[in-house]
């Protein structure tokens, strides 16, 4: 029913665009598949390679027109802001460092962004990003997939509502382990490659995500950190392990630990967060469960749409509960936020207060996590702002 | 990548109709999820409801061409039938009982159906429509949608690989809880009515899921059951909860519980396999896991797409091990083995040999099951065997 | 702090004597260590072996003085019963046949009687040794372990509380591996055979105690039941897997699975009670937890001696939630509250009303249970009552 | 049988004494308990409290004989000394400050002591005790009672097989919840007394534990630690929660969070260990079983005495797999180890290599473990080492 309610809303379908995500890329796919998931979009254009001749193969894989699909962003930018029924949106999912090149062209010319994390591959870039997304009347959406699990949403309007009391603790911690030892495949190539990463491996790549997710169920601002970072893998040039402590303003303290090293955790982001009058447990990998721990009364085990689940999460559901929800429901609702957006902005007006997103600030502010995090660890682990 | 190379496989879309699936339905929305979500079917005309308003609403909200959105099942059988760019295929996701006479009118003009679970509401309709199936050349795709799941492929590729040995005991347990009280919300109200939903109440609703999950991961035929179904809910006219054992051919032996009268299960389907080398289970609200007992050696956590999985459940993943996949793209995995072969037989051809999907035969096995239990339980739980 | 108090209540040690459980036998350890865990007990006697030179050393292994060392049990039944301080209780740990010859030397001379289970090996024999308990002034306590448990005592509080209403279904469950292929150790050898054991393999060995439990914590009186027994393994003469169909007075049905063919699975016995208000479910593989569903509420996690928890539990625990307590300290809370009678039997009282220990007469229905499988299953699983 | 064997190997038991442990302490009861499971000790003396009237009361409750229940332990000591069949071993159970005194009033009279941890309540006084210990020819051993898990053993085992190969990364975390808010009971009250418990509040209590079985599992020694300890509760005079980066001789990286302020976290000491081969998980809470993740192979669950399990394991196992064993054996397995090294020195040996115990080295680093946590903290979280 949610599924159909959702349909029900839209008048018709936001027309997008895409740059990166060729034939062999895996997040591209996974922005289609959210963008396609509840019917909101429909991608019409694509410059999904800097290679042209693999643009143009994985362009008609799409089933694209051939006079859209573009070997090179600026090109399609230009010509889609012309059509009369071009573009609104794009999704960016390059790799980081061409973020900042990518999304300016498009916001320049007021089509809206969808753009993977991190911001950007340098905190420069990442400060003039900012300065573009501002400028621009277009909306600019960061696909933290994470915060679109509808038990994320479920445990921000928790601790918004005071079920935890003043916070004390907060533990994150994302572990993997593809890249315990050395390899070449494309995903692992770019993403330990810092001229086009950024300056960070595991924090920017998942440390970043952890981070975001802190800020946006806890609501907490970081005081300072002081980070510990590793290249376990003989000549790796980024990071894959990072021990983080955690200062936030108010008094709250917290870890926060990133691995990609760690045989046995296949993508195991894992929060925990603990107040005055209770506890709140969550994990990526079982997400459509969280626990809560009041204090002196038993655990509670909420489900999604279950007994206990309020209206932020079901917000974000589609089916009943016991019929799990996974990855690609929780990115696509990254989508869903994005689309009441834009369709209201269709309109000239902004969404309703319940439409959530991650937006360039928060892209900011997880460039800024890297660069401290690696500031920090060249100082000794020193506890560091970011700035 | 599995994404990618997915839609790389087709040349375009297949062109599908849908009878049933209005506003307050919920499998509909599934399907048309399930259908979506590879990007291999465009929905295109629709005879959404019995009542003529809803059927107009449903379809301009799902934005289907207004001279194809259809009051009735039949008008929209003849005139697709007749289009140059008619349907290819249709599902058909309205209350059991007219499964029959939908299906009917499709197949007989060559158009290839898929078939929400059960396959009838009688065992003489089940047993006509075989017949019309196996008449017609059209394709007739039931969607058992957990045979979906990649770990149950797994499962079943491990079992017939004789990972286990010879099998002696098979487990099958399908508890939920969402009727422990009378209700009378819609979805509630067909599937307690007889007329409607058939003489099988949790035997028919989730019974017949368990039922096809043991034999497509097992391959073991029935010999026998010996059902006690009880309706513990007063006034209710079927059964909501069922103990049946089970007697295989060759002399394997298993009990099934469903239940929808047990608090604290949302969708607990539960699957355990024991042979003489070893044991697996699974369980569908956790379902990217297969636990792997071999005899003498300590358990393995299989996961999907991580190591030791196989092909079989390969071909039915989208995204790597860690990110949560679930009950969506299992569905969503029928129609994906559903457009294989619909796409073979735009060619005249039979799709690859590990494209499997459950058939009209398993259908009828299904209506055969709740046939036997109701039979067997009036009988004070002799044994009975399918028929 | 429970395990002072529990120490100061007692004046001093009650004197114990064994029957059985000589070197190499495995359950009269634990019957020595849970006799000994709270300090209540003190064994001072024993004829632990059938084999004279067995005898000797096991008791001379034991520590136990040489002229209490027997090598028959009616010697020692004889003798300690004179004996000014001779032993005040006797634990019988032979293999099944044996019970009745045993208990009945100590009962008729007033010895208490703490006997492991089933009663005996027959049911004429289980008769017999209900009218030698009832004619005796002496305690028969029955060691069905798994009723010590804490949580098990929660659950039956909770359930005669009427927490979870009027009871409907009940699964039990216990599986285990270790026979999954022929074996001839000690422990294997006797439990398969029949003279020894009894009629029934896995429905003795372990279906009594999950029938037990079911009673125990349900409180529910069996009607009928209808039993599929198998020997899966080649040449076993007793069985070694059970499918049983329960039916309870009141109308609440259940199912009963035994094994012990089932790969993955050490000693999993597993409860399961749904009522009309919620449901609860247990495992003994990990015994500190309760899972509590109300119905149309989160479940709740009861946590042994943790909020939620009663004085039930309370009373059978040793040390905070969190510090895991196991089999041992659950079988010796049978030993606590054979102690607790006892002690009251040594003023000519009753022990206070909330000491509860298995009796001979749930002895009598175990017995009943195994003989009702073979002959419901010798009936192609017809119904049949206890008698 | 392995609590025969274990029987078997002793000629008879070990007279043993205890200081502290009077009726309301936790702690005292533990060691009882965990003395007698196996029956290698018999409580013979003690000095149960240093209220008189209370020592009294309490060694009558446990059944002492009147002139061996002492005032004061100096008395005990000198007395036990003399006797012919004096105490040989003694159980120090007081608050952390009365250690060191405690003990060197049996270690200079040869008495073996068995003290709970951690060591001493300041660091000096940690120094001295290393001394008295290394003076006696009496043993000195710690009750890190978690280091007698059989699990913690087969990790162990692993890891110094190579199993991991290099170690990488280590992660341990201590939280528990039990004084999130102010409480005033006894067991509350002097942990939280810096002149009791010393400068360490939860670092003392549990970080010990953590920083301990780290320790014992890997076989690292720390580099330097960087801490940030906090008291969270209002009023509270030491440390409830410390986050800790820690680095390895060698290159090692770790994480040690310990807290008693975190709601839904009864005691959920869990340590996870990673290496260039593999990964291994354990938890206190489940402490049956440890997961092994081997590079590129499924997870694989070892069970205590199962299928994977090794020799070190099996020693400290008194019953099959799936039946679990708890905190209580876990302790009772350091009174088994230091059985078998007071045994061995009666005879002027040493205990055969597989027996290994918590030292007073050990404590040492322990109590350098709080004062290094502690001096960290007040300059900001530096570096330092232990010393």
């Amino acid at each position: 029913m949610a599924i159909e309610g959702r349909n029900e809303r839209l008048d018709r379908q936001i027309r997008l665009g895409m740059v990166g995500g060729g034939n062999d890329a895996f997040i591209g796919g996974v922005h289609r598949v959210a963008a396609r998931l509840d019917d909101k979009f429909v991608l019409v254009a694509g410059a999904l390679s800097s290679t042209p001749e693999k643009a143009q193969q994985s362009g008609a894989a799409l089933g694209l027109a051939p006079d859209r699909i573009y070997d090179d962003f600026k090109q399609m930018a230009m010509r889609e802001a012309r059509l009369k029924n071009g573009i609104e949106a794009v999704s960016i999912v390059t790799p980081n460092h061409v973020h900042l090149l990518a999304a300016r062209e498009f916001l320049k010319r007021g089509i809206h962004v969808i753009c993977d994390k991190p911001l950007t591959s340098t905190l420069p870039d990442a400060k003039k990003l900012v300065k573009v997304a501002e400028a621009s009347e277009a909306l600019f959406i960061l696909s933290h997939n994470y915060t679109g699990y509808p038990m994320i949403r479920q445990a921000r309007a928790m601790i918004a509502k005071g079920d935890l009391g003043k916070l004390r603790i907060v533990q994150v911690e994302y572990p993997q382990d593809w890249l315990t030892t050395e390899q070449d495949f494309k995903q692992a190539e770019w993403r330990t490659d810092p001229a086009r990463a950024g300056a960070g491996g595991s924090t920017g790549d998942i440390g970043t995500h952890a981070f975001n997710l802190v800020n946006f169920v806890t609501g907490l601002e970081l005081d300072s950190l002081a980070a510990d970072l590793q290249a376990f893998v003989e000549g790796r040039r980024v990071d894959d392990n990072a021990h983080v402590m955690l200062r936030f303003k108010g008094g709250a303290r917290g870890m926060l630990w990133c691995s990609q090293v760690a045989p046995g955790n296949e993508n195991a982001l894992r929060l925990r967060i603990y107040g005055e009058k209770g506890g709140l447990e969550w994990t990526q990998e079982d997400p459509n469960y969280l626990w809560h721990s009041p204090l002196e009364e038993p655990k509670r085990l909420i489900t999604r749409q279950g007994a206990g689940a309020g209206s932020a999460a079901e917000r974000m559901s589609r089916i009943p509960p016991g019929h799990p929800e996974g990855y690609l429901e929780g990115f696509a609702n990254i989508y869903g936020e994005a689309a009441a957006a834009i369709l209201a902005a269709r309109e000239g007006k902004k969404p309703s207060a319940e439409v959530i997103y991650p937006t360039v600030h928060d892209g900011l502010k997880g460039v800024q996590f890297i660069d401290a995090c690696v500031r920090s660890s060249a100082r000794n682990a020193a506890w560091v702002r970011l700035g």
